[in-house]
């Protein structure tokens, strides 16, 4: 097979692959992170390159202009290595891990976690002592008695013996390696020495044994692993304190901006592999960020607890998650085993254990779960509502009797994709708009720079202004002539929200009809699950208790814009309450607590998956969703007035 | 560091070591099994080589007469490598391992083994229905219900749903390699496949998952690693039968003939590693013979139950021994856990299970255990005594309400060692004598052919013999002038058993008054270990119900004559019962059953070790035992009449 070189710049990273490679893999294949929101198909048109020197052949299709094609513009996933090569990756074709600094990125995803005294398993208000500490792992530090002539035990049945004096632990497994150095690290640590004992589901084990006492640094690990966004926590097992938070994009979006495309790229050569690889690198990386920090031992990092919805489980287990996607669309498994970290790649003790919240089905996973029991809301008398909006959403519906669940799949246009000038909650991302009178128009950036186009809490502030400004009608038609904002465009029209003057790209910031008709879509398909699933209950939304909103969206959501456009329901405005990343705060919750980990297993079980597109009435509800906020004005009072 | 090559003759086997190299170890990194009773502490002279050619250094030592000096004779052990060598090993320096071919030595330790029917759990008439049948591991055919769009059940839990279906299985752990592979394994399968579950101690494991029905094919191998023989059988899980038995020596023999030795030898640079690896290649060995005579496939053997002292055990697991013989006496663990065959290095289904019977102490093993709980006397209202005579032997007494263990090591005169014409149980060795009249003495070898040496049984037959012939005193002294046989040697006086002439290795066969001290030493310390352990808990000997004989040395023992000399008790005859391999049988019961093994467990709480040693009377006991049978003939009333 003939070989290639072909050297991307800026990185100026060079790969050598085989003569019909495509630029997109051999981009991937030396790390060279280009956007490819459609997973390869040719459509989203979100990785252009310029092919600068060499020879390509490539797919025709429309996402290319003629004038780009002039320029040498070529989709990486329909073009293929036919000499030595040299490409360029614009700004606007990369995914932009890199453009937001770790503290802006830290700071803007703050907001995303709750602070320690609110995810505090035992000072949260609601849950106060309702969940006994008992973390996934617990160091115990051990003086065995010596023996003697008089007291011959065995090392090891002295060893159980002595932590049966010191905790209620019952019976206990040590594998070989732990046994095999017993009896010497024993006797060199002159029997004082600290056993990390760990929960494996119904049984425990002794994961390590360290000479001296180490009891005082015990942490684990809590990680949420979104389509779009990974964040994590460092937690002090012993204190039940969170030392540290982080997030990162989750680069797997490389392979599909959504499961669906992920799952389908997991079925190519290595794919699946290569998914995998990406979500535990990024986990690894995190955690070293984390322990760094905090100036945490690896070692002494004993376990983990993941969560995430069943396509992001199974890519992280290296589980193949073809049968998802497949009618009847089931999943390998929603409990999964608690094993070694080392088992799925992930670095911390050797031997620590890796523990992952359950899940319901293929399309309502552990964060579901996760998210659920922080809320609280599966031990309330009332009926209360979850919504987790994200690329891949989840709405729960229930109380203490009864829990149905729904996948919501907003689409990514909130998370900036299939919209013009869309983009990621990152550096130089519209993340505020008000429009003022006279064609005045004031936006806040993230960063505070220039613009580089509008991520989705802009989108929604955008289309809840030209609503209230009269620039669009009820179905999101802009309104031509009304404003010198808009203007005609080759597909109908559209509105300017930055001209190129204002602009990082030198490019209009733009709104179109095409993109409205998006966002609309989006925010009718999480309004139509929400009325579904209530009216399939027959519960009324205006006589529910609470309607928690969860889910990275959420941090910069500005509630009283999202009723506006319709995307939550016009409820008194003391029921919707943000519960900030709730995947990621019930992991820590179990990862403090058993207790914690069986009521999240009741409620896995509880919880009763509702399929949306079932219901005879689920496509006249979206339909009529398909308006500002909606067809049927009385279901939104107070937008009506 | 210089090196040079050595050649071993007659093998041809050459290997290269570094200079200052000892001989013995030479040899055995080249699989030259070179006789080493004392474990290398140039006592036991039994590693006498010739070197050819070539420059060595050797220690000054009693071992070699002038006589071999002028021969080139050296010590193995205590001779180093300063050139290229070539040195001979002669027949007698050989572990003789290949001397007796397989259905020899197969012929050989058939007695030392049950027939099937003997073994079978259900059949064996004491203990008739008492187990029930519960295999280590289980095979279960499955047919899964085809999942719908109204039956999504994830593929793991529609798993666990369908085994508590056809079972009384409660919860089951699963490890992430069988979960990756099971969504493409039941859809492959069409639903029907056959899982193995392995008992883990308290929890059970899917061990594998495989498709279509081959639950008829599941098989177990139990072994017995006793320190002088490793003995395995081949069992059928479904029919709960011994397919076959086999049983080979125990090569680490080579690295000394007693546990204390191999002990010592494990502190050794690469020790441990080497007795581990030994007795492993040899247990792996015995299994690939085993299943291809018996047709069975590798992959169908799912578990493995291991006895063995206490030494043996750790080594088996490569733990390290070292403080079984420091004081206090404690080992690394007497319950070891259920780890998989393979993290011990036996090859058996890769994910199949390793189960060791459970130990008492340092002394005292599973292979005591085992045999206790095969004889029943754990379960009876009288009192009985087990004698697992051999180098590393046990005595255990109790009845269902106590018992109590000693280890009693006879040494290793009765298997050979230490003793001028001593051999193990191999091709040449008189296991059978009789003493006639006017010095006729009619003798009977192993294989048939010309003698090479006396082993164990024919030792005991020929004091019988001397002292009913009235040509050794009480005290064990050869009686001067009596016979002919009867000469003086540099040493005292010598009985020739078998002329030059008539043997295979031209010298003369004799017992020396020092050899019949040695094995008066061994005999009086199983018998005084008997009476003290009886005295110490108030037990009348003559009132006990039972005495069971196990161990290899039973097989060809003649009762009568054992009693005769003073080795057993002189009770009436039909409460002596030879158990054969009872440890080997013990641990194949509890292959075949989790009850079993329960209850092994139970009587290895039970049991109180008792040190001998402390006990005030014990060297009075000893030491009255120090005639043929007894200083007390009371004790021996058939044989004072």
């Amino acid at each position: 097979m003939e070989k290639f070189k072909v050297k991307f710049l800026p990185d100026n990273k060079i790969v050598e692959v085989s003569k019909d490679t495509t630029l997109l893999s051999a981009a991937l294949s030396c790390g060279v992170y280009i956007n490819s929101a459609c997973g390869g198909d040719g459509v989203c048109g979100k990785c252009k390159v310029i092919v600068k020197s060499g020879k390509v052949l490539t797919q025709p299709g429309g996402a290319i202009t003629l004038e780009q094609r002039k320029q040498n513009f070529y989709l990486a996933c329909q073009t293929t290595v036919h000499s030595d090569l040299e490409v360029e990756v614009p700004q606007g074709s990369k995914l932009d891990y890199a453009e937001l600094s770790s503290p802006e990125l830290q700071d803007r995803l703050k907001g995303f976690f709750n602070a320690p005294e609110e995810i505090e398993p035992v000072k949260a208000g609601m849950r106060e002592d309702f969940f006994a500490r008992s973390p996934l792992t617990t160091k115990l530090f051990l003086e065995l008695p010596v023996p003697s002539l008089e007291d011959r035990v065995s090392d090891l049945e002295r060893l159980y013996y002595q932590i049966r004096q010191v905790s209620d632990f019952g019976a206990i497994q040590t594998g070989l390696a732990n046994i095999r150095g017993l009896s010497e690290l024993l006797r060199d640590s002159e029997w004082k020495v600290t056993v990390t004992i760990g929960r494996r589901n119904d049984s425990l084990e002794i994961i390590s044994i360290e000479p001296q006492d180490t009891s005082a640094k015990n942490f684990g690990l809590a990680f949420d692993i979104g389509t779009t966004t990974i964040s994590g926590q460092l937690v002090d097992l012993n204190s039940s304190t969170i030392l540290g938070t982080k997030a990162v994009y989750n680069k797997q979006a490389a392979f599909g901006s959504d499961v669906i495309s992920r799952i389908i790229y997991a079925q190519e050569k290595g794919g699946l592999e290569r998914l995998h690889n990406t979500v535990v690198e990024a986990i690894n990386e995190m955690s070293r960020e984390l322990i760094e920090e905090h100036g945490v031992h690896l070692n002494d990092v004993t376990c983990v607890l993941c969560t995430g919805n069943t396509t992001m489980s199974h890519l992280l287990l290296n589980i193949d998650p073809a049968y998802i996607r497949r009618e009847p669309y089931v999943p390998t498994a929603n409990f999964i085993p608690v094993i070694r970290a080392s088992e799925a790649g992930i670095n911390i003790n050797p031997r620590g254990l890796l523990s992952c919240v359950p899940g319901v089905s293929s399309y309502v996973g552990g964060d579901t779960t996760a998210g659920i029991l922080f809320s609280g809301m599966y031990k309330e008398q009332d009926l209360s509502i979850l919504i987790d909006i994200g690329t891949n959403g989840e709405i729960a519906l229930g109380n203490k009797d009864f829990i149905v669940a729904s996948a919501a799949s907003a689409g990514p246009a909130f998370e900036g994709s299939g919209v013009a000038s869309g983009m990621r909650a990152s550096l130089g991302a519209i993340q505020k708009i008000k429009i003022g009178h006279g064609s005045r128009l004031d936006y806040q950036t993230i960063g505070g720079g220039k613009p580089r186009g509008i991520c989705g809490s802009g989108y929604i502030d955008l289309l809840a202004e030209l609503l209230r400004a009269g620039l669009i009608d009820r179905s999101g038609k802009l309104k031509a002539g009304v404003d010198k904002r808009i203007r005609a465009s080759e597909t109908g029209n559209e509105f300017v929200v930055a001209y190129k003057e204002e602009t990082a790209t030198g490019e209009d910031i733009v709104i179109s009809d095409a993109d409205i008709e998006n966002l609309k879509r989006a925010k009718a398909a999480v309004y139509s699950a929400v009325s579904i699933l209530a009216r399939h209950m027959a519960a009324d939304i205006s006589k529910i208790k609470k309607i928690y909103i969860a889910g990275g969206f959420g941090t910069c959501l500005d509630i009283e814009n999202a009723v506006h456009i319709g995307l939550l329901p016009d409820v008194s405005r003391e029921k919707l309450e943000f519960l900030g990343n709730s995947a990621l705060a019930g992991a820590t919750l179990m990862l403090l607590s058993a207790q914690a980990f069986k009521c999240a297993e009741d409620i896995a079980r509880r919880i009763t998956y509702f399929e949306l597109s079932v219901d005879p009435c689920y496509m006249d509800e979206y339909m009529a969703a398909l308006f500002f906020p909606h067809t049927d004005l009385n279901r939104f009072p107070s937008i009506k007035k």
